[in-house]
Parts: C-alpha cells; sequence; structure tokens
C-alpha cells in the first residue's frame, strides 16, 4: 500500500550514504575500490624502521589489537552479515609495513608530538593492496607512522571472527589542515582521578588531536603538585587523595606524548586565583568575599595581588617551576575574566597603586611582562585567553597564542592585532552548555552559554569567516572545551563523545572536505567504535536511524 | 584584608544549611537531636514480623549492607573529620526492630507493591533513641516497612569505619503526598540491557519512586517477547540479543516490585508503531513513507491502521496478551501524537472510512473502546497519553488515567475533564530536553523542548496550580521521563540521576514542605550516596560548592 516510489527513494538514500569504513577525522585524498580483503590470521605489522623508538612499538601492539578487539559491526541494517558473501571469498591481507620516508631522522613518537606546533609533521601515505600483497604506511616521522596506524586501525570491521573491508585497494595521502587540533579539561571545579585522563587522551588520540589543553587549576581547588611549590595542593586540593602529583604529571604527559599528544598545562592568572589564598593569603585579593557575584564570575571570588612585587615574583617563580614539569613549548598563563570590582574594593592593591601612581592596568601590564618573562626564560611560548589582548592593554610577545573563547565574533578582532589564534568560542566550542544553571537557590537558571552546542554546529563552523588571507594564516586550529561545574569522572565521556571528534575532523581534514550530512553515519561509526574500546560515546539517534544512514534527515 | 563581616557571614550560611541527614525524600514529619549516636559492630536489624516474606528480608539484608558500605562522609570541608571527637564519643545502637502496626495483615512487598494505586500504604514510623537502646520502625505493610527501611539506611554518615548520625535521637512519622512518583524510561529508541534497568529501579526506590512507567516498544523497535505475539520482536527488536524475553520481564516485574516498584508497561497505539509493519505490514499504514516529517513527528513514520477489524483485533488480543506478562493493574496505551495525514493519505484507510460512512474520529472511538475493553477484561484500567482526552473524542472510562506531556498548562483542562492526571509536562520533567537537535542535515537544530529541565525547575513545579480544591484532588502525582533518542546505557545514569529524585521529593514530601534552596546540599548528598553505590549521579556543583552549602547560591 506505501507507494512503490517512496521506498525506491528510501533505498536510493541508504546505499548513496552508507559508509564502509569509518575512518574519523577523513583523510585529505582518499580513493577506495570495492574489493573485500581481510586480515590473515598471520596478519602482522612490520616495522622498518632503523632503532624503531619504543613507542613506535608500543603503538603498533596496540594497533594490532584494536585490529582484532574492536569487534565493530557494519552499521546497516543486518549489520555485519551483509557483508558475509564477500567476506567469505575475501583474499587475505598478510601485513602492514611501516616506514620513514629516506632521509627521515628517526625520533621518538613522544619527541615529535611536543615539538613546536608547526613543525610537527604529522602526514602519511597508506596503500591497501586489492590483492593479499602487504600494505604500506610511510611518513616523514614516526608522529605521522602513528597517525597513519590510527586510520589503519579504523578502515575494517568485524563479521564473525574476520577483520575485513570491502573496500580495497585503499590509497591515502594525508596531512592536517590545522596545526592544532586540541581538547580543554578543567580538573579544578571537579577532580578527575588519572584513569579518566588516559582514557580522555586515547580517546584523543584515535580523532588524531594532538594537544590536550589542561586548566588544571582554578579558584575551587589546585590540585596540581609543583616543586617548591608543594602547599598550594597541600592545602588547597579537595583531598590528598585529588592531587596530580610529579609522578603523575610525569605519567600523564609521557602517556599523552606516546599519543601524539602535547599537554599544554593552563595556570590561570591573574584571575580564578581564590584557592591560592589556603596557603598564601596575603597573595590574593578578595578571597571569598560575599556577595561572590560581586567579585567574581562564579563563587569563589578571589584574585592574585599582582600590584604586589612579592606576588609578581611569586607567579613567575610558579611559572618557572610548571615549566619544568611539562616538556611542551606552550604554556597558557590564562588571563581571562578579571574582576576589576574585587581590586577596586581591595585596600593592599589600592595602598600600592596609591604608593606608586599606576593605574590597575598598567600594573597588570608590568605583571604580565614580568611572568611572560619566566616562561619566555623557561624556553617556553605563552598561550593567552581574549580578554589578554582585546580587554587590556598589556604587551605581549608577538608569538603568543590567543584563545577566543567568550565569542567566536571576536576572533576578527584578535587577528587584526596579529595575533596567532587557537578556536575555543563558546558559541560552538564549549561542551558544557545547555546543562542548566548551577549556581543555587536560582530555581529559573540556565545555562548562560544556552543552547547545548551540538555536533553539527561545530563541525560546520568555518575557521576563517571574516578573515583576509593573510588573517587566515595565524589561524592555528581549534578545539571543544570541557569546564566542569557539572561534570566528573561519573558523565566525562557522554559529554566529551562523540562531540569533541567534530572539531578534530573540521581541523584536521578542513572545511573544504566536510559535509555533515555524510559526516553523520560516519560519525555514528566513531561512536560504536569508541564504545567498543570502553570510551562511553552516547548515541547520536536511535539505533534505528544509527543502522539507516540518511533515513533520519530531515529531508529524508 | 578580607573584611571580616564578610567572613563572619560566609561562616553564618555555611551552619545554617549544613545537612546533618541525608533522607530523601525529606520525610513529612521528621525531628532530630543533637547526640551522636554509632552503629555497634553487633549492630542487626530483627525483623519482628511473623512469618516474613522473604522479600523484606532481602531488604533487611540490603539495608545492612548500605549501612556499612556506603561509606558516604558529611560533605562538607574537612569530611567525616569534622565530627571526629563526636563520633569516638558516641553511644552504639545495637539495633534496629521492625514490626507490623498491630492486625496489620501480612503480605509481601512484592504483593502490596502492584496494588492499587491509591490502597497502597507506604507510611511507617521510626524512632531511634538518644541512647544505645534499640531502634523501632513500624507500619502498617511491608512497603511501609520497606519504606522506612530506605529512610533508616539514608541518615547514617561514615568516618574511619564507623556509621554513625550526629541527630539522635530521630522521630520520623512519615507518608507520601501523593501515591504516585514516577520514572518513564523509553526502551524502544535504544536498548538497554536488563542490568540496567535493574540498577536504575534499585536507585528508584532509594528515593522512594514507586511506578516505573516503561514505555518499552515504539516505531524503532520492538523489544519486548509477549507470548502468541513473538513475531513482533523477533522481526522488530535491533537484534536477538536486545529482546526483553518473557524470562527477563518476569524478572524485572519481581526485581522491581521487591523494591516497592509496579511497573506500568506501555504499548503506545495506535501512532508509534510503524516497527510493527516488519511483522504485519498489513496492519500499518504509512510505514516508512517519506519525507518522514510528512507523516510523524519522528522517523520512521508509521501508524496502525486503526479502521480495520484486523487490526482492533490483533490490538486487543496484544493487550490481552501484554496484561498477563504484567501484574500491575495499569497498563498504558498511549495514544500520543496521531498524524492524521497519515490516514488521509492511506488507500486502506481511506477504502474503510469510504464503506463505512465513519469519520477518522469515529473509527478512533470505536477502536479505542474495543481495546481499553480488552484491558478491562483482563482487570486493567488504562492510561494514556493527553491528546486522547484533549485532542480527540473518544470515550474513555472515568478512571482512565492521563499524562499530561506536551504542557503543564494542559493539566487543568483534562482536570476540568474529570480524569486522574499523573504530571508528565515536557516543560518540567522531560529529562532528554536541551540535548540539542538530533535529526540529521539539520546543523541548526536544536531540541525541541529546550533548554534543559534542571532539578530546580522540576522540584519547584506546583502540582496544583490552576486547580480547584476538587479537581485537584484528581492528581495522582507525577514522574520524570527519558526518551531515549540520545541515550543508551552509556549515558543513563547521568541524564536521569540525580535529576529524577527532585520529583521525587516533590511528589513525595509534598510542595508544602519543599525548599529549593535547603534542597540543593541534601541533593548533593543524594548524588554522592548514588555514586557510592554504583549509580553514577553527575555533580551538580563544583565541589567546592557541594562541601559549602550555601556558598555558591546566587544571593550568597
Amino acid at each position: 500500500m506505501v507507494p512503490k516510489f517512496a521506498f525506491a527513494a528510501a533505498t536510493a538514500v541508504l546505499l548513496a550514504f552508507t559508509p564502509v569504513n569509518a575512518v574519523w577525522p577523513l583523510p585529505t585524498s582518499f580513493t577506495t575500490g570495492s574489493t573485500a580483503l581481510r586480515l590473515a590470521p598471520w596478519f602482522d605489522i612490520h616495522i622498518d624502521v632503523h632503532g624503531a623508538p619504543g613507542d613506535l612499538v608500543n603503538a603498533v601492539k596496540r594497533t594490532k589489537q584494536q585490529l582484532w578487539n574492536d569487534k565493530l559491526e557494519r552499521l546497516v541494517v543486518g549489520r555485519g552479515g551483509v557483508d558475509a558473501d564477500a567476506v567469505f571469498k575475501a583474499g587475505q591481507l598478510n601485513g602492514l609495513t611501516i616506514s620513514l620516508e629516506n632521509g627521515a631522522k628517526v625520533r621518538s613518537i613522544s619527541e615529535e608530538a611536543v615539538a613546536p606546533l608547526e613543525s610537527r609533521d604529522e602526514s602519511y601515505t597508506l596503500t591497501i593492496p586489492g590483492s593479499g600483497s602487504g600494505a604500506l604506511l610511510k611518513a616523514n616521522s614516526t608522529l605521522g607512522l602513528f597517525r597513519g596506524l590510527t586510520t589503519f586501525s579504523q578502515l575494517f570491521y568485524y563479521y564473525k571472527n574476520n577483520v575485513y573491508t570491502i573496500e580495497a585497494p585503499i590509497e591515502i595521502t594525508d596531512k592536517p589542515a590545522y596545526p592544532y587540533r586540541g581538547l580543554m579539561l578543567d580538573t579544578a571545579r571537579n577532580y578527575f582521578p588519572v584513569k579518566d585522563l588516559e582514557r580522555t587522551l586515547d580517546a584523543m588520540s584515535w580523532v588524531k588531536i594532538n594537544n590536550f589543553h589542561w586548566h588544571v587549576v582554578d579558584s575551587q581547588s589546585f590540585p596540581l603538585e609543583i616543586p617548591g611549590f608543594e602547599d598550594l595542593a597541600e592545602k588547597g586540593a579537595y583531598s590528598a587523595d585529588s592531587v596530580y602529583t610529579t609522578d603523575d604529571v610525569s605519567h600523564i604527559v609521557s602517556y599523552a606524548a606516546a599519543r601524539g599528544i602535547d599537554v599544554i598545562v593552563e595556570i590561570d592568572t591573574p584571575g580564578h586565583t581564590a584557592i591560592i589564598s589556603n596557603a598564601h593569603p596575603e597573595y590574593v585579593a578578595c578571597a571569598q568575599s560575599t556577595p561572590w557575584a560581586s567579585f567574581a564570575n562564579e563563587p569563589p571570588a578571589g584574585q592574585l595581588r599582582f600590584t604586589e612585587p612579592a606576588v609578581t615574583n611569586f607567579t613567575s617563580d610558579l611559572f618557572t617551576a610548571v615549566s619544568k614539569l611539562f616538556p611542551s613549548k606552550f604554556v597558557s598563563t590564562g588571563g581571562d575574566e578579571l574582576n576589576v570590582n574585587c581590586y577596586d574594593q581591595d585596600p593592599v592593591t589600592q595602598a600600592t597603586l596609591n604608593a606608586t601612581g599606576q593605574t590597575l592596568e598598567q600594573a597588570l601590564d608590568t605583571f604580565t611582562q614580568a611572568t611572560h618573562g619566566a616562561l619566555k626564560e623557561a624556553g617556553k611560548t605563552p598561550i593567552v585567553w581574549e580578554e589578554m589582548v582585546l580587554d587590556h592593554n598589556v604587551t605581549l610577545s608577538n608569538d603568543t597564542i590567543v584563545l577566543v573563547w567568550i565569542s567566536s565574533q571576536n576572533v576578527v578582532d584578535v587577528a587584526k592585532k596579529g595575533y596567532k589564534v587557537v578556536h575555543a568560542a563558546s558559541d560552538y566550542f564549549y561542551l558544557d552548555c545547555g546543562g542548566g544553571g548551577w549556581v543555587g537557590s536560582n530555581p529559573a537558571g540556565n545555562s548562560w552559554c544556552d543552547p547545548f552546542k551540538t555536533w553539527q554546529r561545530s563541525y560546520t563552523f568555518d575557521p576563517t569567516a571574516n578573515l583576509t588571507a593573510e588573517e587566515s594564516k595565524l589561524i592555528l586550529g581549534g578545539q571543544h572545551l570541557l569546564w566542569t561545574e557539572q561534570s566528573g569522572p561519573e558523565n566525562l565521556d557522554p559529554i566529551v563523545w562523540p562531540r569533541a571528534a567534530s572539531s578534530a575532523e573540521l581541523f584536521w581534514t578542513g572545511p573544504a572536505l566536510t559535509n555533515v550530512t555524510t559526516a553523520l553515519p560516519r560519525l555514528h561509526d566513531v561512536a560504536f567504535r569508541f564504545r567498543q574500546r570502553g570510551v562511553q560515546a552516547i548515541s547520536l539517534q536511535p539505533l534505528w536511524c544509527a543502522l539507516r544512514p540518511g533515513a533520519c534527515d530531515l529531508t529524508a
């Protein structure tokens, strides 16, 4: 009774959108055939790299485990069964050989991962033949090889003990459109055990995110043990169990680096520092002053007294000490949401300003130059939030990287000032938006950055909107961000994944090659593969839709 | 340097709001002292009930496990340590004796849980002395005893191997303000394994929710095995693994009943039935017709051809068979979102209407009377969504219960028609709102029921707004609801908890005794205790706030 044409149309839609590989982010050059090929039982990955570094050897081991353990069946009606005939007749792939291009220097993934951002070479080529001969992965660096291994692990599906593709031969030439793809996690509002960070780093690496922006401390807690500044965590962590010790940091940094991820730590100053008053009450203005809303954007109030030379020295020394814990070339010094009223009401700050004749802005410039100077001395490039260039008149070095968060509209202004930009705008990339208000005694409260930012929204963001060609060169990439007022280990995965994969693809593949309609079935695949690997990515749609690519489109 | 008065004010706030018990929902009469009391190492619960039913014995066992295993420290700065002195000097509580009031009939919790709604007696009294003599729990029913045990398990905190209260003596007289506190879960958009339902039922029982409204099937999948109708699940479940077998249903029903929860199944008809076409294409109009948006509120389209006598018989027989699987006195027959265009375009429906001379509405009345008749025959009372009384002219029996979902504004109209109401309004109780749009190819899509419904919003809902005293008597209670377009096992707990506890308290304690400001620290306690028990309730605020009750209020 259903009109025949309707059924035919629906079938056509299904065929057009059914993905037969789940590589995410989409490689920049990607050709596939239609031959079935399965991994031979003896399939192995041969490392043809002289003196192969240990992290590459381990990455190969993990890749092999993923190939056999993912057990992800195709997301179509009938699942893996639709490929049964092809699979049982398929040729066998004997192995994958990975090697560096001629003349490439052999350095570990971990070394490559923390190199200066624009010098990291993540490119690779991957060739999978139509017959059973070997597949080849080549790159200029072990980091590129790692990216290629990640891609390789996503080319295959599972059906009845077979790990196969129906798209051989496959030719991939791939490299990122932008050097910076990141994820920011706040571990200060609520604490996350190391194992949650490990799982998050794993997931990040699966979608080729290469920077972990670690907003480790804030006004609520100081969970970072820093040699010489142990009292900050001793008195400022939520508990003795909720501290990232120097051993933890060292572990996290090397865990990340082995997965191609640079850990960029943020010590937000001079705002967002109330908790420092637990150890150094004399350094903090308006610590826990009430009503908090008069002194801070969220409780508790408290900001470093940057007018005080002792505070400047303390902060500079802190930055120097922190710099030693992290091999990254970058440290974020924050600089957001400075509350002027806090300083206006602070007798110490006012006394010093009166004595020196400086304005608050002049004192901020002095503080910033000194503390950034300490970072430079330690070989680091500073990263700041947008207010430091848009709201304040501080002197920053040209290479300072600016995180635009308040609004994507502000990118133009930052670029016009000549600073490099990482997209981090709340109107596209904030994972916490839309979760409702969280301050107490306010039944009508909603999320300040309502509505929820869907993956579709971040995925269709234009990184160079309203920028000239010259300004566009200042865009380093972008990232999703999770502020954790309403998050903890219990909802970390569902809030972040698969949403954060959308910016990972946007900034790897580049907006010219992305398409939100064809991305959806591929992103379902990401979510399902993540779950197979133990990361609790959410369902983006009813399974009915996931199994019928395109059928739940608004236009279907 | 911080003004002294500010600190003093902050301290006063903390003292005023610090909860020293975490009972949720708040008992309707609750007096506490200030004596510390800890469970003796030999503490036991004595069941002074002749022929105590097995589910009561098991409930006592679980309560003892919770008492010793929750290990929840007070949520204050310093945690359990703040009570150290009191705890080490505290007297010991030897035991709790539970008994029925004189003359009460001994029936199992499971029997009481599925009795007609307004006949369930959940009241109890609980007395904990200031000295070490025994505590007493009394009730008119084993169900009341179970509610009292639930309360008892929440009166205690943990510190260094001590399980204690600092509020003895405690006197509680408690009973629910409304007979219906529910939770609805949709297991059709995405499937949830039985263990997820068990965990959810456990959590529901901890906040005294007494009805599990199980929206088990829908257009996307039919995961319910029904004797005589096995083909519906065989052809309509997502997979053979994604079926609630009759054994599963029997297990879920008894698991729930032993926890004081009635399982009310919903077989939504005549809409939301596309999947039935897999087994019976001849029964379904516009099955998977495209564009789906012309035929249904969400994909896939498909509705029962209720004009056809064969369909009416099929549905009646289906209801009869389903009725046997569930001991509840209630079955929901749905009736929401009937799409008229689907029938207008359906040649079969149109041919029958032409032949009989009936209007669509008249045919719907015939269908409803017949199918509800089958339910009545099976001893069940029907529950319907609001459209069945507000949009359609069907004959319903007076005892039909109406779920108001489109808007809380519609409650008045339903009450004016004299039907009993369960609050289920999307503008207060929908847990899925605010999660962004999920249909594909629509980057700008947002949740249709934006914004996110916070716990504060549902908690401050007025169940009798705009109703006369007489109409107010029709309100049976209310529930949170989770539609699972964007949910699965991976985010079930974080979406539901602790939010759904807010309606549980509203409808147990009653709006007269609830206060959103003092509720927040108590709800933190709920979330922490849930996590201790393995349910991944989210953090409502930074831990800094959770440890400082009141300090993060907007007015603090």
